[in-house]
């Protein structure tokens, strides 16, 4: 059994969760809130940004240059490619990317980021999968199921689409490729740590269906 | 006016918001339930790991060898010193430290290390501050108040104490030094630092009231 | 007067010297030995790895996603691109990248990277311009007296070439909109960081031309 | 047989070198020129500033938190009790801090600093070492043998004192329990690092003698 079957294994029960949430089903019918797509959108604006961050210094931490390079080719990808789709977005609604990090994107860049700065990295490695593998599951399990007209059908098709598989096997392949040579006691860092994204990206889709925001201003109406 | 001077106006609501927290009033009244201090303090041992992980990144990242001194001497303190303190608790209590991170210990500890790794060692420096100086503003605070036999003392005498005091005066210092160097726009960088780190102080005092678990763990039932 | 202008001027000894090497005025002439062109061409390789790393964290620290994706594309590029010409010549040759890293390529590449880890990022960002802006104005200055067949015309044509000319362009335009935000204080260590990798560069095409050794192994003769 | 004595059997050679260089017999005899020492003093003084630098980040990215407390202490006790024994000597002949590194002192500094930017924390640890354990047996050797009425006795007291050997042992001790969890092939990079730290050492020494100065300022009579 490769690395990441067991991997998966690990966070079935968190994949089953994260696609009976309302975000995800409703993301399918194509009855979610447009403000609450919005407000996923300016998150992952701000999550991808420090994504790229961290997939960079997962190619700083790589000793081969074939996997220095697939993770700067992924970082120039994200911070790019991503961005347009984002910017088509906001200029289809008419929005301004004006957010600033909701509770849970702050709790997930930063630990992506913080991962780099004090764990080895195929530990980074294995945190900044998920975002790969669990997106590609779930763009193709609500491509399968996404009604004709969805209104969010650019989104779906870009993780369904090919460009993004071949992206997916790569980072799937560079995890089992380090993850072998490394002693059981750090594969299991490695598992742990890739579960604590795997959680962080139930908390994302979630948070963004409750419009989530800091408790302190909640509480005291700070503007912070 | 001092540019700390300016930054502790800016925190001010919050810092009230603070004083006013269950944890803290019940704290100084010597009636907090054991568990929630006990929560608090192996969340505060998990803190305090990454603190001086932070604070270490901020001496690497300083030019002057007086600023690096004091960070390299504030990471070793906090380490070692704080290490005893809690220890001494966990015997007397009778208990283990075996915590994993709460959500807001995960998201202060997280935040500290990225900015170190991320932004400029000024910003780092600010985001640093609160965890010295509300400490000291909270523990003066608590020591004037407390019950006479408050089961806490020990904790409330060492944040009220003189060599804290002194630890705290020099990084209020080290920050002003630094911040005079600086132009305005960057400055306001270090106080949008240093007034997120005060809100996550908040948080963390905050959650260890509520013993905050984990939402997918507390909805699911998983025991990760 | 730009900032970078004034940079330039700082260094005009330097890179008078520079074109004064014997590697240059060799290659310029088309009869630069082949065994040299090797050891410089391995050389290359092993220090563009390393500066892919330093572009990349220099993407990982800036602040403006324009900026961040401008590094990362930089990054990508030198891994992949620079790789390709590299490999076509070890191919041409038939020879082997087996080199390690001769003294001054280590001095240089260990400085880029430190420079990312102690100093702040525009530090960094002024470090990282002379091997874009040396090697722009280098190649022009070969390219405008090269022999017609020079057997180095590839690597000649590719310095002085429209591609690498608007990532130089980008990277000075970069340097001159982070210096403007800076204290002059500051703007004098981006000035002895560039100056001080325009000496790396001399040094490392001297180093190249002399085929360098490590001076224990040549007192010794041990292999390493 | 210890990872650490495969390690010091790796270096043997170089060990010996160091022994022969005029440095270490002109010290031991007390016949060391002043000028030579004070050359060295001050490039030790940079070098330690990094090299507590260095042992901080290892600290950083320590996962235990004795290993981290260690590594903390050590920064702090380096950059603070040497900085003391160096400022007595400044003091003591009447001379100021004012050099910049030397070629051989920039070219360790950085390859410690880089390695902790981009290889795993072991090998950091590797690197750190010969910093420790040669200068107590260059210590230890130059005590036995060295004349009476040293002048250098003060430093040859601190690296052959009991203090020293203390931290000596506890790094030696860290890097066998940091090895032992290792692969066979993670041990040859910290077998590698290690080596090259030891030859830096050779370098450092050789350099300090020969008053090392930058070659193009040499060739060319820059003031840099």
């Amino acid at each position: 059994m490769k690395f990441t079957d067991q991997l998966w294994k690990e966070i079935e029960p968190i994949y089953k969760a994260i696609l009976e949430l309302p975000f995800i089903t409703e993301l399918t019918a194509g009855i979610l809130p447009e403000e609450v797509f919005l407000f996923y959108l300016k998150q992952d604006t701000l999550y991808l940004a420090d994504f790229s961050r961290a997939l960079s210094l997962a190619g700083v931490r790589s000793q081969g240059s074939d996997h220095m390079n697939s993770f700067f080719r992924f970082a120039a990808d994200v911070a790019v490619v991503e961005g347009q789709l984002h910017e088509e977005y906001y200029r289809e609604y008419g929005v301004a990317m004006d957010a600033e990090k909701s509770p849970s994107c702050f709790a997930y860049t930063n630990f992506l980021l913080s991962t780099a700065t004090t764990k080895d990295n195929v530990i980074s490695i294995a945190a900044l999968l998920p975002c790969f593998w669990i997106y590609r599951e779930v763009g193709l399990e609500i491509y399968k199921q996404a009604s004709k007209h969805n209104p969010y059908s650019d989104w779906i098709n870009t993780y369904a689409g090919e460009d993004f598989n071949e992206g997916v096997n790569e980072a799937i392949s560079i995890t089992n490729a380090v993850a072998e040579q490394e002693p059981e006691y750090r594969r299991e860092q490695m598992s742990d740590a890739f579960v604590k994204s795997t959680e962080l990206e139930w908390m994302f889709w979630k948070s963004a269906y409750e419009q989530e925001q800091w408790p302190l201003r909640e509480a005291y109406n700070f503007k912070g």
